[in-house]
C-alpha cells in the first residue's frame, strides 16, 4: 500500500499512464524534426497541427493563435515582454495585478529597468482585484493589462470577462495567466488576447504550455530563429512534449465535468472537518469563487510555523506547500500574494497551501486530516511546554 | 527489415532506448517540483543537480556555470540577448559570424531594432571565419563575439580556442554555438564564456538543452520569474528532459573516440564512392577542418534541384536535408551559409546535405549511394530529354 499522499497539484502533477503512452512513440520511433521536408518531418509536423488543433478548440480559438512554449513562465514572458517591445511606439504602460505569479512580476520588475512603467493593481481581502482602481489606471500609454484567472495560492478566481470587456473597450491588450485554471474550470476566452496555459499542472509533462494570441495582435518573438510556430517561437518542436499536453488536455476537458464535482465535495469535507479539528484554523482567500481544488490555510498561534508543519507532514509521507512552491526554491520569504490579501508578513509565513488533484481521494483527504490534527496537538503542546 | 535510410542527424535524432529508460521513471513515478521542500520535490532537485555535474563535467566547467534550458534556440537567445541588455552601459556592439544559425542572426537583427550595431564577420570559401577582420572589429563598444563551433550546414569547424583567446585580450564575452558538435567532437571551453549545447542532436529528447555561462559573466535572464536555475532561467525543471539529457550525454562522451572514428570512416567512404558515381559533384564546406557527421554538396548541371533529389529520396524511404532543416519549415529560401562561402543562389538552392549518426551502417550508405546514383541518372535523362 502506498502511504504518501500528494496534495501538492498546484506545483506539479504526476504524468497520467494515458498521457504516458501517447508520448512514447514519439520518444522512440518518430522522432523528425517538423521542419524537416522528408517524411520523417511531416509525419511530426501532423502530429503538432493535430495537437494544436484540439488544444485550441478547448480554448475556443484558432489553431493558428497558439503557440507553443516551453512552459508557463516562457509563455508569460513572451506575453508580456513581446507586447512591451512592440507596442513602445504606442506606450510604455502596462497594469498587473498585485497577487500575479512571480514570473509576471519579475518580467514587469524587469520592463520597468527597460523604460516601461509598471502600475500593480491592489486585491480586497480576498483576493480579488480592484476593478474601479484598475479602470482609472487604464491611461493612453496603457498598452497591456495582464491579470490571472485563478491564484495559484488562494484559488481566487478573477472576473476576467469583465477585465477583457474593460481593455476591450479601452483598446488595451489584455493577457490572463491561465496555469491555474486550465483543464479545471472553464476559461472564456472571448475578450482576452493572451492567454497562457501549460501542461504539468494538468498531469502532462513538464517542459510544454502554450501562449494563445489571438489574430492581430502586434507581438514580438521571445525565441527568434528557425520561424517555427507562425514567425512567433523559433526552436525545434518538442514533439513528445505537445503530444503528452494534448492528451492531458483531452483528458482534462473530457473529465472536467465529473472532477469538478468530485474535487469540490473533497474540498468542502476536508474544511469543514479542518475547521471542526483545529482549533485557530482560518481560511485565506474567498471561499465561492475559487477553484475547489485549492485550501489555503493559517493557524492562530502557530503563525510563521508553515516550514515545520510541511516538514512535518513531509515525515508522514504527506505533500504540500507553504506559499508558492514553484517560486520558492527553497526560500522562506513570505508570500506577496497573502501580504496583499492583508496578512503581516508573520501571519503569511505560517499558510499552509493544499491542492487536490485527480489522484486524491476520499481516504486520502480524512487521513491527511487525522495525521495534520495529530502533529498539531504535539507541536502545540511543544509551544505551551516552551 | 527496416528499408528506411535517416541522413539527417544533423536536424535531429532519435532518442537512445537507454535515453528513454532513465527517463521513464521522470515520466510515471517521479514527478515533484524541484522547488517543492518536501521529498517529492528534494528528489527531483537531487537528480537535476546530478544531471548538472554530470554535463558539466564534459564541458569542463563547474556545475553552477551550466544552465537548463529548453533547447539551443533558447540558449542562443539568452546568451546573445542576456549579454546585450546587462551590458548596455558597456556597449551597444556585438560581432558574429555570417554563418550562425538562424536564431543567432534573427536575434541580432532583433537586437538591431533595439539599438544595437552588429558585424557580420565574412568567412572564406571553405565557411572558416576571417579571424583578422574579426579582429579589426573589436572596439571600444564592442560587447559581444558569437561565433559557432561547427556549422549546422556544410561541418566546418571554427577555430574558436582562437577567436575565444581574442576575446579574452580585448575583454570581450565571447560565445559558441556548440549545437552541431558537442557530443561528437571535444569542445575546448576553456577561453569561452558562454556556450550553448542541446539534446536532441545527440539522441536525446527534444525540449531541453543548456547555457554554459561562466562565473562573473554579466547576463540577464531570457526568462523572469520564480528564480530557479541560479536565478537566470525561472521556470519548473523539466526534470524528464533534463535526466534524457544528461543520459545522451554520458553515452556520448563514452562513445565519442570510437565513434568519431567510424563516422570519419563512413563519410570518407561515402565522400569517395559519391565522388565516383556521380558527375559533376562537388563537396561543400572544408574537408579536414569538417566534422566527420556532415557531407555538404552540389551536382553540376543539377543546381536549383536540391528539393527534387530530397523528394526522390524520400519516395524511397531516404531522409536527407537540402539546407538548415531547422530553419526551413518548408520554404525553399537559398542557404546563407552556401552563399557566404560564394555560391550563389541558384547553387546553393542545389545543395544536398547527409548528416551520419549512431544508427547509420556501412550497408546503408552504400545503399544510399546506390540509390541515389539511380536517381540521378534518370533526373538526368529527363533533363537531357528536355
Amino acid at each position: 500500500m502506498n502511504t504518501k499522499i500528494y496534495l501538492d497539484n498546484a506545483a506539479t502533477t504526476q504524468i497520467d499512464k494515458r498521457v504516458f503512452e501517447a508520448m512514447v512513440p514519439y520518444l522512440s520511433e518518430v522522432y523528425g524534426n517538423a521542419s524537416s521536408l522528408h517524411q520523417y518531418g511531416t509525419i511530426v509536423k501532423e502530429q503538432i497541427e493535430n495537437s494544436r488543433k484540439r488544444i485550441a478548440t478547448y480554448l475556443k480559438c484558432e489553431p493558428e493563435e497558439l503557440v507553443f512554449t516551453s512552459s508557463g513562465t516562457e509563455a508569460n514572458n513572451f506575453a508580456i515582454k513581446g507586447i512591451a517591445f512592440a507596442n513602445r511606439s504606442k506606450g510604455n504602460h502596462i497594469i498587473v495585478s498585485s497577487v500575479e505569479y512571480d514570473c509576471v512580476l519579475n518580467t514587469c520588475k524587469w520592463l520597468e529597468t527597460q523604460g516601461f512603467f509598471v502600475t500593480y493593481v491592489p486585491v480586497d481581502n480576498k483576493g480579488l482585484i480592484d476593478i474601479d482602481f484598475l479602470k482609472r489606471c487604464i491611461n493612453q500609454k496603457t498598452i497591456l493589462v495582464s491579470v490571472m484567472h485563478v491564484n495559484n495560492e488562494i484559488g481566487t478566481i478573477q472576473p476576467i470577462a469583465e477585465i477583457g470587456n474593460i481593455c476591450k473597450e479601452k483598446n488595451v491588450y489584455f493577457h490572463s495567466d491561465a496555469c491555474q485554471s486550465f483543464g479545471k474550470i472553464p476559461v472564456d476566452t472571448h475578450h482576452i488576447d493572451l492567454l497562457t496555459v501549460n501542461s504539468h499542472k494538468i498531469y502532462g509533462p513538464k517542459g510544454v504550455g502554450a501562449l494563445m494570441i489571438k489574430k492581430g495582435t502586434k507581438i514580438n518573438p521571445l525565441f527568434h530563429g528557425g520561424g517555427q510556430e507562425f514567425g512567433l517561437r523559433s526552436s525545434t518542436e518538442n514533439i513528445e512534449g505537445i503530444t503528452g499536453f494534448a492528451k492531458a488536455t483531452d483528458l482534462c476537458f473530457g473529465e472536467m465535468e465529473n472532477e469538478f464535482k468530485r474535487i469540490s465535495g473533497l474540498q468542502k469535507k476536508l474544511i469543514s472537518s479542518l475547521s471542526h479539528d483545529i482549533e485557530g484554523i482560518y481560511f485565506n482567500g474567498d471561499l465561492d469563487k475559487r477553484l475547489p481544488h485549492n485550501i489555503n490555510f493559517c493557524i492562530r498561534g502557530l503563525e510563521g510555523e508553515a516550514i515545520r508543519f510541511l516538514l512535518l507532514l513531509d515525515e508522514a509521507g504527506i505533500a504540500v506547500s507553504s506559499g508558492s512552491a514553484c517560486s520558492s526554491n527553497g526560500d522562506n520569504q513570505a508570500s506577496h500574494v497573502l501580504q496583499a490579501i492583508g496578512l503581516n508578513q508573520f501571519e503569511a509565513r505560517g499558510s499552509i497551501r493544499i491542492s487536490i488533484g485527480r489522484y486524491n481521494t476520499d481516504e486520502e483527504l480524512a487521513r491527511f486530516s487525522e495525521v495534520f490534527k495529530n502533529k498539531i496537538t504535539n507541536l502545540n503542546s511543544i509551544f505551551s511546554k516552551s
